[in-house]
This record gives structure tokens, C-alpha cells and sequence, in this order.
């Protein structure tokens, strides 16, 4: 019973059949008739005009986007608990040309206005300091925390007012949504956000994910940096045409929708233990070390966090008697 | 009725039938079951130990390669109709951080062991001129050339002369080995190659390529770049189960050998007007613009190569019939 | 008696002079009261706003113009002789992070517009092939030919429609100038430049070059860049010196006078043997290999610049009798 | 009266001697007589074979080591307030093709090897995150502590037990030096340092540093990287000399020594006003806004720290009628 990673569940079935049905000969890259939706799909879906680019990975998503949002020189202010800090071997620093993270702290890793401030306020305006350039935020956060729009739209402001690019790194952003009942362009673009990394992989997705551009100029050049870095696929209507089957009757929604009630079931089992509050598909919990092996006892896999933390994790598939049993081994404890 | 690109075609059905069963949840990256037997199944195909990775491209397979053969200061030694020169968007730049492709001439995107030896003797050996340091072949080349493993080997005889690290770019390898009967152990490391890029993508695959390590302490760093490239997919199974699909029973060979046969059908329709002998897959044909033309007006569609040349691509899956008309249409040009 | 490069020549005493002058404590780095004359000084020189940054070679000058002109994933169109490709250990591809350097053809080093619109127009407007972003041109050329500022222009229409930056290497500008009397200003920004490296050290300097920014807006991206490569010396007040003494009283207009005219006393003893025009103080002579050795026994140091050709460059400080001896000795020959 | 910097100083006069007598034709780059000593001049001074190369800025001589010890896909293990992290305008970034900088912790802004062993213990050892290539430290720090010998012995063990490569940034060495008492073979290459940055530029030098390689085999390398980084001077002579005036009669430890005692004199005149413990040049002090404002309305230059606190550097010509002065200011405050 795994409740290790969103990131190993089985794709959706519906995105298996959307990857069979689109093999047949079409045109190369991204010539084809399934990739050839995506702007016009998630234009209506964000209620503005995007452009939009699959990429096989979200650390590509982030880092291509980053790319575009910093120069080699500049840095790149995020939550020193992010994914592009923490989990990526280095792809910033790869993609951007040797562009730096400037780490800022908070709880649950979301990062408020007044840390980005004095994050800039504490670099001098000189050739000798990596000026920060770009602000990249994660919603939901690497804690499963959720933002709601006017949180966003704060971060927005201020990065327009000092000047930064703003990312928003949304491998789990459909249960944020899910969450805070908030829109797509609520929580983005009319929150001043630049460039979103839209994932699916986590979210019942094979290998997958959308990069869209807010400012549209920005499409350009990263298509040719997508290719650049080997992540021009030449029978790309595979990845489209598993984009295309998640929005479809909004299935995307759907699957967090159902991660998240998992994730809110082993929440409400123990309410005291949990290290952070449950806004989307991921439950922190204080345990000891014995009552850790206590639960892989009774078969159930997850990630030591450190030490007296475990992390549950809940997929769109996750099997519900799993779930109860899971709960009621936490709620014993 | 195309003859493209064999970038465009189909994936063969038990490609398909391989991703659909492999889609269960597992370990995520390539901890599982599918990836897991990659080295075991390389290392027996090449009769030697060789340490194998998945990759999504065959820009990804070439480029990472390169980054662990060639340092940032180094030059790579490729002939000048290379794909790696000419269809990567500078993608050796980008993972090398900066090396140089050293351009080479010869017939047919061919490489001789004296051209290599040439642009060796031209560079001073100081610090002001850029150093070669590795050794690019395409097999078959971009031309569609065979190079045979007495070829191989000569080169890779020079390039452990002259201390040069030695690539082959097999994006059709499958066809170059049907073609010369060659074993891929002769082709390869018994030949001097140090890493190949193993092509499926061209040949029945859906998105996988597979990155050969032969000296195989490569392969813990190409890992990591992999990585830091963004592409270690979080559910890599789907790429290894395409490989070990396309391997089982030989079927990437079989692949192979219908789009070879394709192509000497439409090659003895002119034997003429061939620009290049055919060895693998294309088809280069000298026709007038007129020609050309008169073609596409039968409902053919291929690649206009420049003034008086177009290239015909056959794919595993290129229908009899098609091929017979394409046949008898040039046979009455 | 050395007629091997004017890199290794004496700086000119008021240089020396210079340097000792400013030998106190001022304000670090460029602060300081010689730094801080240069863009009134150099705008005055080009008749035009520039803005003019020392650093302490020309592989540093150019490599940061081409940084700032040219993204990490295009080409620079160049002489396939030009110092940049041949001289300056790939440093082009690190400044850039990568950029390609894409390689013309054209006697004497020059380029003409013809070889650059013929490269544009090979290159696919896709993006699977690098696009030209930048042209870079010599004058004078790496085989002492002189631009004319007609050439130059024309090169500068050319770049304009084609959406190119350019740059001018001037390691020799001076003796370009000299040569054909004609100004800074119709040589350079009048002519399309965008960014010059203006060369000293050839030239009696001892170690400071200049970066000239016609476009004003890229300076402040530049001196960012010089910082981070290491080039921001802390007592630049030294640089900023003696470029302002070579500039006082036209030194620099002087020095390279002398050295062309060196250069025509050599060129005139024996006009057949040139392999070039001799329009700087570059002077390349066709000699067998024993001529050669003759010379070199009468005590006369030069490049063998390959089987059958020398080269005997001149420098400000070169004395009248070694020059009238070797011209003596080549008449002989 | 400048306690700003001991960059912005004036360079000893036997140095500008050294340059101008220097000023000759000799070999270009550093195959020049005194570029040619610097391996000989240097092992003999380090008591083991070592390789010398001149270069001509601290950041520079860091990041040319740096880049050598440790690969774009590594991290560099450094302090927080370490001038490389904050002071290079992320040069480590530029020239090891983006690796990354981990910082730790520790009281005036020194290393200490728990610290370290705590950082490498915090990554796991996979693909995802970045893993820990080198360490570097600065001696004496930039809050002016020297190590002694035997705390970079202590670091030096525990990089070798988790394969870390270590660089120590030298810029105030001579300062160090002269504090301890210990010598350079003992401070570097036996406590385990494999490359050095040698600095001379705030010890009366002009613009020239010197990369020392313990590990000789390095030294090509970083050659090849020095040109292709823009820092391989013409006229190198002049780069030499100076550091071999500076090395003649140990000029430079007289300078450190000089200076080290100017500040002695200000730590003593307020032994509770100092921030931290006065070890080389520099003078950290805890003022009110208001003391500051005094000090500087007698004519007194320093940098403003932090609120609270400001930095008084000595150089090696301070004047001692300046320098009591300051110190009876500020035991008046």
C-alpha cells in the first residue's frame, strides 16, 4: 500500500487510450494536430490568450520558463524548501547559464511578500551582487499548502515593483484549485504570474506536462531553448494528446479532486500530529521512529521526512480500503 | 502518402501494448521493474558489460554523451552534415557548456580516418586554439550510409591515437546493421566506440532512446546530467518497456529490415538519379523541380534536399502498395 | 630582431609613465578619476554618446560584446580566420553559454556581404537549426586587409535587415584608420557597429583594451558581465591610465603610423612574394622553406604561418635599421 | 583618510619599478623570462613542487580554481559571507558552468568542519540532489580571523574523507601568515589545500594574483581556462614581475605586516567596541549611527557594515599620523 509519491501512481486510463489513439503517422514535433490545440485549449481554459508547450518533465517546465525569466547573471528568489532548490540536481543553474537561487525561508515553504522585500533590500544595487531578477513560487507548496489568489496577486505586485519575473512552479497546482476553489486565471495571470509549469504527471498524467506563457513573446524563444535542451520529442502528439485527455470533461480537476479527499481522510485521523495543515494531496505527520515501523509493519510505504516526520503522499488512484486502513493505523497509533 | 520522415511514423503496436502494461504504479525514475533490466539486456545484446539509459531523444542521447566525452574547452570532431550540427539547435553547446564542434568534409556525411587526422595536424597544440577531444560518428549516416566495422574500427584505432574520446550517433544504427550483416558488438565497442546513442524513436519506438555506456564508469555522471537536463521522467518505465518491446524477438530488426527493403525498392525504380548509394533508409534522388513537382501532384510528400534533390524516408510501417506507386512514379519520370 | 607579433612589444614609456602616475589611492575598481573619463573622452573621440569600458585583453573585449549581441542559442557569423574562431580557446562559446560561431569564407580574413546573406539564407528558419543573431568582423583583418567604411556599411545594412547585431574587432583598428584616413566615427557606429573592441595593447599599451558600446543600453548588462568574468580590476584607475595617455596628442594615431610604415618598407623589397595587400603592419610573404631558414639565420624572428608563407608583423617601437636589414635581406632573397 | 579598502590602495612602489623595468620585448603571454620563474620562485617559497600561474583579479584566481575542482553538476561547499557567494558577481556560477554554492554557518564567517560534515550529512546521495564536490575557504576570513594551521588541516582531513576537493581563497593570506606565525606550507598544501588564490593586489601589488596548484596535474587545465576566460595577458611580464618584486625580500610579509599592526592600533583603542577578534587588516566595529557620522565628519572613510557596525581595512602605506588619529577618535566616542 503506497502512499510514497504521486509521482510513481499509474496514469489515467483515459491518457493511455489518448496516447493509442494518437499513434498514427502525423506531422513531426510539435507540426501535429494534437499539439497544434494547445494554445487555442488552454487559452479558453485560462480565459486569455497563452501559448502553451508540452515538456516531458516538470524540472524542464521549471527551468525552461527560468531561462527565459532570468539571465545568467541574475538571480532567481525562491522558498529554500522549492523543488528547483532541492530536487532538481542543479537544472537552474544548468538552463539558465549559472544563474543563482537566493533562498528565502517561511513555514510550510510558502514564501510571503516581506521575505522576497528584504531578500532584495539586503543586496546592494552593484556589479559586485547578483541582482535578483525572477521570483518562483510552488503551489501548492513542497508542504502541500495552498495559496490562495490574493497571496499570489501580493507576490505579483511586489515583483512587478522590484522588477522580477514571476514562476509559478504548479506540479500540484489542480489541488490547490481543488482546495481553495479559486480560478486558473485568478491564481496566474491575473495574479501578475509570468509563466506557469501546469503539471499532469503527479496528476494522472504518463510523462507529460504544460508550459504556459502568460506573455505570449516569451514562447519563441523557449521553444527553441526546449529543443536546445533535447526536449523537442519527434512524435510529440503523445504528449498533447495526454494534455488534451485530462482536460477533457475536466478529468484533471477530477483526479485531485480524489487525491485530496485520500489526503483529507488520513489528515482528520490524527489532526494533532500533522506538521502542517492539508490543503491539497500530501500529509505531514509527527510520528516516532517506532510508530513509523509500526505502520511499514502493517505494509504501508511512504518517505521518512527527518527525523520524527513522515510524508504520506495520495494519488488520483489511491484505493480506498487503503486509505481507511491507512487512517485507522494512524488514528491507533 | 509520406516518405518524410521516419521521425513521423507510427509506433509499432506492441510498443503501444508494452506502455499500456507497464502502467502501474512502481518505483518511480527508473527504480523500476522495466528499468531495472536494462543493463542486464544491453549487456548481453553487445556481449560485453555496458551500462544502459533510457533517454526521451535522441538530441538527449547524443548531447549527454558528448557532455561526459568532451569538457567545456574541448573541441568534438564531426562531419559538417552531422545532426548534431545541423539539427540540434546547438544542443552540444548547451550540455558541454560551451565545447566546439570541429566541422569534417567527405562524401556522403561520411567520416575518413584522414580528415580526422587533417584537423588534428591543423590545430597547434597551445592554449589559444581549441583542443579535439572526442569523436563523432553518425551510423548510418545522415546520408544513409553504412559505415562498416573495419571503418569503425579505423577510426577508433586514430582516435586512441590521438586521445580523442569516440561517440557514434545510432539513430539508425537498426538499419545500418541489417544492411551490413555486421554483429552490434563489432559495430561498437569491439570497434572503439566509447558511447552510442541507440536510436528506437526512427524504428517503432514511441519516445525512447537508449544512451550505451561501453566504458561504463560514464555512466554514474551521464546519470546525473540526465537528470539535471530534466530528463529522468518520473515514470520511466514507459521508456524502458518500449525498449525492452522493441528488443524482444528482434523486432527492432525486423523494423529495420521493412524500411530498408522500402527504400531498395524505390532506389532500384532510378538507380540513376541516386545521389548516394542506398544503405539504410533514404532515398537522396537527383529530379528536376519539375519532377519534383509532378510527384507531389500524385500525393507523395517529401523533403526538398536543395535545388535538384529530394530525400525520400522509409518507415517500418510504409505501405507495400505506396512504395510500389512511388516506385513506378519515378521509374517514369 | 623580432618581426614575430606586435603583441609582445614594449608599451610606450608615456604609457609606463602613465600607470606610475596613477599609482595612488583612489576609488576601487572603476570609480576612480582616470575610469571615470573614459565615456566623455571616447564620446568626444567617436563624435557621438558611447559609453567605454577597459578590460585587459581582446579576447575579453570581444567575448563580452558577443555576449551581450548574441543569446546563448544563436550563431555568430565570422571569418573562418577571424581571431575570435582561431585564437581565443572557444572563449566565444563560454561567454555566450554556448553560442555557435558560424563560419564564412572570403580572402584576405574579410567578409563580404554576399558570404553573409548565403549563410543566413542556408539556415532553416526552424528550431532545429541555430540562427544567426551577430555579425563579427576584423578590421583591420587578421592578414592586415583594411576595411573601407563603404565595406563596413554595406556589412551594417546587411545586418540591419537581416535582425543581426555587430560587432567590430579592432585589435589593429588603429592601423586600419592610419591606412585609409578615414574616421572613427564613419568606421564604426555611422558604419552600423553596435560594439567595438578598440585595440591598445597592440598598439603601445601595456594591458588595457576598450569596449566601446555605440548602443548605450548594453553597458550596464556589460560591466555586470566583466565583473563576473573576473575582469573588473580593483585598481582599474592603471587601465583607464594609459589608455587615456595613448589617446593624448593622437600617441595611438602615432604608434600605429609607425608600424604601417615599417610594415610598407617590407612590403616594397619584395612585391611579388605578397600574399596580401599590405594595409596595417601585417605583412605575409611567400617563401620557400629555405628562404625562410636563410632569413631566420640572419637573425630574424617570425611566424612560419604555413608551408611556404611568413608572416613579419611590426610594431610602434620596431627599429629603422632592423627594418631596413630584414627588408634588405627579403630583396635578396 | 581612506580605511576604506585596502583594494583601492596604492601599489608599492618597487612594484611599479618592477613593471617598468619589465617593459621590453620579451616572449608574449607568459613565455616570458619572469612568467617563467613563477614555478621555480614558488615551490621553493611552498617547500614542494607546485605549479604558479599569474592572473589578474581575485575573483578570477577563485573561480579558475574552482572550476577545476569541481564539475557544473557539483556543489562548492563555502561560508555564507564568503567573498565568492557574495562578492563575484556569481563568477563560481560562470565558470564552472553552474555549479552551486552550499553555504554553512559559523561565527565570523569561518569554517568549521562540523558545519561541513553537517551539510554533506543533509544530501542524499541520489540523481536529485546537487552532491557536494569541494569546499572552499578564505584565510584570512572577511571578517578578518586568520585559521591556523591546524584548523585547515582539521577541514583538509575531513575533505579527503568525503571527497572533497579544497581551494582556499588566499586573498589576505600574507595577513594570516602574519598573525600566526605559521608558514605557508604548513597553512596550504599540508593541511591539505589543492589549489590556492594567492593574493597580492591588496598587499601592494597592482592587478596581479597568483593560482598556486598544489596538485600539478591541474595546472594545464586551468591554463587552457585562463585563455578561454579572457585572462591569458599579452604582455604577462608585467603580471610576473610584480609579484616577483613582491616575493623579492619578502616584501609582501613586510607589507602584511604593516598593516596587520595599523590595525592593531585601532582594535586596541576600543577592545569592547570590536565585533570580532582583530586578526589581519580589518577592524570590525560597533558604533551608533551617530559615532559613525562623527568619525566620518573628521574626515575619516570606512564602509558602513550594517546598522550598528562599521569596517575599517588597513592598508600596507596607511599612514601612522592617520591611523592615530582614527584610533584616538574612537576611543573618544
Amino acid at each position: 500500500m503506497r502512499f510514497f509519491s504521486d509521482n510513481a501512481a499509474a496514469a489515467h486510463p483515459r491518457v493511455i487510450e489518448a496516447i493509442a489513439a494518437s499513434n498514427r503517422l502525423d506531422t513531426a514535433y510539435d507540426g501535429d494536430g494534437w499539439s497544434q490545440q494547445l494554445d487555442g485549449v488552454f487559452s479558453e481554459l485560462f480565459e486569455t490568450e497563452v501559448r502553451a508547450l508540452w515538456v516531458t518533465t516538470g524540472t524542464a517546465a521549471n527551468c525552461l520558463a527560468l531561462a527565459a525569466l532570468c539571465p545568467p547573471y541574475g538571480a532567481i528568489l525562491c522558498h529554500k524548501d522549492a523543488h528547483i532548490e532541492n530536487d532538481e540536481a542543479g537544472a537552474p543553474g544548468f538552463f539558465t547559464g549559472g544563474a543563482k537561487l537566493m533562498l528565502l525561508d517561511g513555514p510550510g515553504a510558502k514564501v510571503a511578500p516581506d521575505a522576497v522585500a528584504a531578500a532584495c533590500d539586503r543586496i546592494r544595487k552593484d556589479v559586485h551582487q547578483v541582482q535578483p531578477a525572477a521570483l518562483s513560487i510552488t503551489n501548492a507548496t513542497e508542504y502541500g499548502l495552498a495559496y490562495r489568489s490574493g497571496e499570489v496577486a501580493a507576490l505579483g505586485r511586489l515583483a512587478k515593483e522590484r522588477g522580477l519575473n514571476f514562476h509559478m512552479d504548479g506540479a500540484r497546482l489542480a489541488n490547490a484549485l481543488v482546495t481553495t476553489g479559486e480560478s486558473l486565471a485568478d491564481m496566474t495571470w491575473r495574479a501578475g504570474v509570468d509563466a506557469l509549469s501546469f503539471g499532469f504527471v503527479k496528476n494522472g498524467g504518463l510523462n507529460a506536462e504544460a508550459l504556459i506563457m502568460f506573455r505570449t513573446e516569451l514562447a519563441d524563444e523557449i521553444a527553441v531553448r526546449r529543443k536546445r535542451a533535447g526536449h523537442l520529442a519527434s512524435k510529440g502528439r503523445m504528449l498533447a494528446a495526454q494534455i488534451l485527455a485530462l482536460l477533457d470533461e475536466d478529468l484533471w480537476l477530477d483526479n485531485a479532486r480524489a487525491a485530496n479527499a485520500a489526503a483529507q481522510i488520513l489528515a482528520q485521523a490524527a489532526p494533532a500530529r500533522l506538521a502542517f495543515p492539508v490543503e491539497a494531496n500530501e500529509v505531514f505527520l509527527k510520528v516516532t521512529a517506532e510508530e513509523s515501523a509500526n505502520l511499514r509493519g502493517l505494509g504501508f510505504d511512504f518517505y521518512e521526512w527527518g527525523p520524527g516526520e513522515i510524508r504520506l503522499v495520495t494519488s488520483w488512484d489511491q484505493r480506498g480500503e487503503d486509505v481507511e486502513r491507512l487512517a485507522s493505523a494512524i488514528a491507533r497509533l
